[in-house]
């Protein structure tokens, strides 16, 4: 079949708006699910560590982020435009009580959607101007991820954890070729190392390009000359389909223990 | 006055498009003018330090930033899904060679454009769906400027300075409450505090939210339990007129000496 049959023969397919209808849908879908994994791993930790208490926030404003920066160097946490600016991780923020009553971070999650190629050409929706790409160039809106993580970097500054979890999900983060087939039996590969396509590469600034899919809530020390640096790398977790609910559940309770292991060790 | 009256008197001024049309000329013209900054600096530095070479590049590849980071410690910079990906900081990278040969990092500059609300008032352009509105609800596009910003601190995260300029211009970066006079002779007021209009907070974590338009060039290192960790600030420029390339110029070329300093010090 010639790719000018191909188009045709999906064309009747595509319904108005339905592109960004599903887009939509899938995205809100993904957040959603982050969060009841959120909420989930809240109430097990509850359960698992009774002795300590915990407590779930949606979000943190700018001006506690501040005060934690300013409390560990006076030349930090200085600057705020907008009194209510805040930070709203998709998946929130767990805390748990320290002995001196201080909460302490053990879970941060976000759940980020980018690319639906594949659902595209299952439901053989063309895409593009003219409605005759199979796949679409993809966008760069992921880029927006190291906001949070670098609010978050500042607020655990002087933690020796950094338990965030970011969830890639879509045809911009597939981790190897994908066949996808259309209605008519016919398949479209979603290349893992196309340019056009792939986006993990904007994101692994977050994790110094270590290997995605991996825990890294203990931070790293390097060597620095005569010192040495502390690295806050982010959990980043891709593929191009979606993330089931209870693999989140299960990848996030590993990074929330790791974090009160380490609370733990601190004593 | 009324607003209705005022609107009405304003409404005739849209030309088709015209508000897309006039972000995208400014965001290049700004685009364009801190290239122009950038390549001047460049010349004044091989003028200034004649015994130095430099170097003018647009992009560094991911690959370059992953050999970096694997030299500095073996399980960073692993990870590459597209071959070719590399960044491109709109001012581009110059660097100098040290007595090693090795090129060192001198400047990086990103400029930024984001709301054209005084563009829109003066001109007398309404905006938003209905083309009612004086004011446009900031987006949040500028938050993709930490990826670059994280990319470049991986990259120099065996130095002691991070010399990297952000000029933020628009009325969504306004570090005080503007008044813009309509064609009618009327004013609007650009809120620096205002949620839906300033966007500096979505980038100040960039700078551990220190105070904005100074030279972070050289790290700063704070204590951290029994070792030190290094913070990579960015130095951030916000206002909400346009920069003019001969101020850029002046405080890049402001950060590139410290940057020439502090390897010089480093001997």
């Amino acid at each position: 079949m010639s790719k000018g049959q191909t188009r045709r023969l999906t064309k009747q397919h595509i319904s108005s708006g339905g592109a960004s209808g599903i887009f939509g849908e899938d995205a809100q879908v993904h957040d959603q699910s982050v969060g009841r994994a959120s909420a989930s791993v809240f109430e097990k930790l509850k359960q698992e560590y009774q002795k300590y208490q915990f407590r779930f926030r949606q979000t943190i404003s700018k001006q506690e982020i501040n005060e934690k920066l300013n409390s560990i160097d006076k030349r930090l946490g200085e600057t705020l435009f907008v009194k209510e600016s805040k930070i709203k991780p998709d998946g929130g923020i767990i805390e748990v009580q320290d002995k001196d009553k201080q909460w302490r971070v053990v879970l941060v999650s976000e759940a980020k959607f980018q690319g639906k190629d594949a659902e595209n050409i299952k439901a053989g929706v063309l895409v593009g101007k003219n409605k005759d790409q199979e796949l679409m160039v993809a966008g760069n809106a992921i880029e927006r991820v190291y906001k949070n993580i670098n609010e978050i970097r500042n607020f655990m500054l002087d933690e020796y954890h950094f338990p965030y979890a970011v969830f890639l999900q879509g045809s911009n983060f597939a981790t190897k070729t994908v066949q996808v087939f259309k209605p008519d039996g016919s398949f479209v590969e979603i290349r893992h190392d196309s340019g056009a396509m792939n986006r993990i590469d904007r994101v692994t600034a977050a994790n110094y390009c270590m290997q995605i899919n991996c825990n890294y809530c203990k931070n790293i020390f390097i060597g620095h000359k005569n010192s040495s640096i502390m690295l806050q790398a982010a959990s980043i977790y891709a593929r191009c389909e979606p993330w089931k609910e209870d693999e989140m559940r299960k990848i996030m309770m590993d990074i929330a223990n790791t974090s009160i292991g380490i609370l733990n060790q601190l004593g």
